[in-house]
């Protein structure tokens, strides 16, 4: 199949420099990527110069300046060395937050409710007036499963009060002190890699294998068929099959004496994949656990803090109650989950750990949130995600049109069913297989454009909120070459 | 019973203020505590004001100023505010490992590599080469319990190869591809509350109960009778037979298709009670675990820093292979584990998550560690936990006596059979009964001296790594007349 090398080129705009004042003007490639000064152990890709790095790039030790599509497995919401963030590092009433770090639990600086106030709780999502921090993604979701099955549990007893059965059986590991109750995930999840998460992980073997797990239920998550538009029908009805089986399953499970205490689900699947389902899919979800008992755990680790559009990915649905819990972490700086009056613990110590998240972390979302304010940073991100999107839309077009025009680009590279999909700037595009992939992302290293895997054969975008359209376009037009030169 | 008041005073040589230059000269007590501006809600003792908090002395929001013998659940090594870590914040070369947390899995930061090798590696154990940082306690335990079982299951195969009814059943959380491993833990044992870790935590059941668990193997701790001197024999024997119930259950676990890939176990219980036993116990609990195929894996997140006399608490068991993991966190402030070469994952990704730790962390870490050998803590610590310890035994010599002496003190409130224990400034006493020590610990408060509870009965004692004598000497006063006036 012969490959036309496309020859548009995206021409952005003089950029007005006050839009990320603080960063490079483009990448800068010395060697290839790892060069010489990086030493490569295990899954480690290159060191790096963070001193160095700006805004959307990150330098690595040799010298070479990549503009950051991936950055840090999407956990940096405004990019590098941002001078608000540096700024509030030499404010002297702040050092303190950072060298004595507390037990949050029992011992909270003086300043700590106002400092939740400014920074999660001003963005908490609809219908939820309570935060729990946490250390990492992982405790987050560990944490928001044992608040559940506490929930659950007294929901079923009717009564805070355990039975002397239940205290003497839970510590020794065994029913009824230590149900067995269970979690509903679904194929292709991904919340984390601990024993309890863990369990509800389903997107790739190497995470799983070897480690003991659990006996819960696992739901096929919707299989959509690209372009949308085309497949309205049939999507529809592979979300009502899948919604289907989520009942089957909680009827299932609940005669097998493992009952679902909770279902969680992210609103994208991401690391999956970047696997999407319809807004009424999510509503109907919702109303399943509602209508069994269920509590509705939304995992917004990587989907919340902007990079949809929205702050939280599960706006999207347009519902005034959509979760009973939300957790979060990446963007967010540090973990935690939100969560429904309900879903509190009802005695002291249930849910607890020693440091239960990291103040000077909340320090630093409050300044993030600020910026993202101030520069109206939402809006900018669902600009230069339309614009990336319609690049990706670009790309792919069109397999079908290959007899008769021009525009025919890298039929054999991308998949020609119109996968490019996306919200915001949090997209997605799929390659025929995993080696074109991998060859694809070094390739784009090497010319300066770092991107992230997901799924069995996709390249995931998780640019930081202040990529702007001149990064798209930038980033477009060397994405472009590197698949027109591809062989 | 009479109680007669001791006039024993501990009066200290006079201190050079180069000791703790930084910090106050004793407690301040304003209002009782939690005074009028500390909100009470769930676990919440009080709000702390970290600015003017120093050394061994934690101010409160109503400007209390109390001698602090708990630091934050045993996790400040060096004190508050201590002068070394204000000063590594105030150079601007280090502002960018704050500001910018890396994904440490993938992209470390140039220096990374010498960072480890000034901190964590530069205080590792005996036979350990290498480390893995995480964020928290539960995290390094969740992921040292993953590496025993990856290890043992490929010690299993004879290979690193799994089958492909591996890679399919581990998807859906069945076996082979999710074994049915387990890890053998101790009654009264913490190892953390997600829900691997606790699957072998037992210590209070406000923990476990209501989570789903693993049907794990349960081993009794040995219960040490006190003095120490008086039952060596019944002791040993105790040990025995704790030794003799380990190898019982690998051998049963191991017939119902459950084997015990590790052994999990704190050097001094701690949440559990701080329940000791002697390095002949654990030379041979090691030795039975190599002898079954076991991992040996010492949790050292709160024994771990210094606070025994020597850095680790395994080093007072005299051993050149004390372990196959040692996990940290709290006075390292990073969490992580140590491990053999040969409990290195086979491929990359299978121990990894977003963070893997937090730079920033291993930053101060070198400073405490620079701080540690420049003012010879650990010494310290080994001369301060003597003048404790005495000064404990002293406050519960002795029932025995009471006919004859006027040493009789306490006996209503501590318990007569010399359970006073300890290892550095590690140490406990037990009190009658958990009322009494609420009543003892809510009194030590109001006199400016912050204690913490362990086990059922016990007062744990977890000062910084600057407690010197004279902090002892000031706790022992102040706690010396509570007693005497406790009703």
């Amino acid at each position: 199949m012969k490959q036309v090398e496309s020859s548009k080129k995206y021409v952005s705009k003089a950029v007005p420099q006050t839009q990320v004042d603080f960063e490079y003007d483009g990448p800068c490639m010395k060697t290839s990527v790892p060069g010489p000064r990086s030493q490569n152990v295990g899954a480690i890709n290159f060191f790096c110069n963070y001193e160095e790095s700006r805004g959307n790039y990150l330098v690595d030790v040799d010298g070479n300046r990549m503009l950051d599509v991936y950055t840090q497995i999407s956990s940096i919401p405004i990019g590098y060395n941002h001078p608000a963030l540096l700024k509030l590092m030499s404010n002297p009433n702040n050092l303190s937050t950072f060298v004595n770090r507390p037990a949050l639990g029992i011992l909270p600086p003086e300043t700590f409710p106002d400092t939740l106030t400014d920074s999660l709780l001003s963005v908490a999502p609809s219908g939820m007036t309570r935060v729990q921090t946490m250390a990492c993604g992982s405790c987050s979701n560990e944490n928001a499963y044992k608040a559940m099955f506490i929930w659950y549990k007294n929901k079923e007893r009717g009564h805070n009060t355990p039975s002397d059965e239940d205290v003497s059986t839970c510590m020794v590991n065994q029913a009824p002190g230590c149900p067995d109750l269970s979690i509903m995930s679904f194929m292709g999840a991904f919340h984390g890699r601990t024993l309890g998460c863990l369990a509800t992980t389903h997107s790739k073997a190497i995470h799983k294998l070897d480690v003991p797990s659990f006996d819960w239920p696992i739901a096929p998550f919707p299989r959509l068929r690209y372009p949308l538009e085309q497949f309205t029908r049939e999507n529809a009805q592979e979300e009502a099959r899948c919604l289907e089986e989520v009942e089957d399953l909680i009827v299932k499970w609940r005669q097998k004496g493992k009952p679902v205490a909770g279902i969680v689900i992210e609103p994208i699947q991401a690391e999956g994949g970047d696997n999407h389902a319809s807004p009424n899919f999510f509503r109907s979800l919702r109303n399943i656990a509602r209508k069994h008992g269920c509590a509705f755990h939304v995992d917004e680790v990587q989907t919340g803090g902007g990079c949809t559009g929205k702050f939280w990915a599960h706006e999207h649905w347009g519902m005034d109650d959509p979760a009973d819990i939300v957790s979060f972490s990446k963007k967010l700086l540090t973990g935690g989950y939100y969560h429904k009056d309900e879903l509190q613990a009802d005695k002291a110590y249930r849910i607890f750990n020693t440091w239960m998240g990291d103040p000077s972390k909340n320090l630093f979302l409050s300044e993030v949130l600020n910026v993202i304010r101030r520069e109206s940073l939402l809006e900018e991100v669902a600009r230069s995600g339309r614009a990336l999107l319609n690049g990706l839309y670009e790309l792919q077009v069109c397999i079908r049109k290959r007899a008769t025009s021009f525009t025919i680009i890298y039929p054999s590279i991308l998949t020609g069913s119109g996968r490019a999909r996306g919200q915001g700037t949090f997209c997605a595009i799929d390659v025929c297989d995993d080696a074109t992939r991998t060859s694809i992302l070094l390739k784009a290293r090497n010319k300066g454009i770092l991107l992230g895997g997901c799924g069995e054969r996709s390249i995931r975008f998780r640019p930081a909120l202040i990529f702007k359209e001149y990064h798209v376009h930038l980033f477009l037009n060397i994405f472009n070459d590197i698949l027109a030169k591809h062989k």
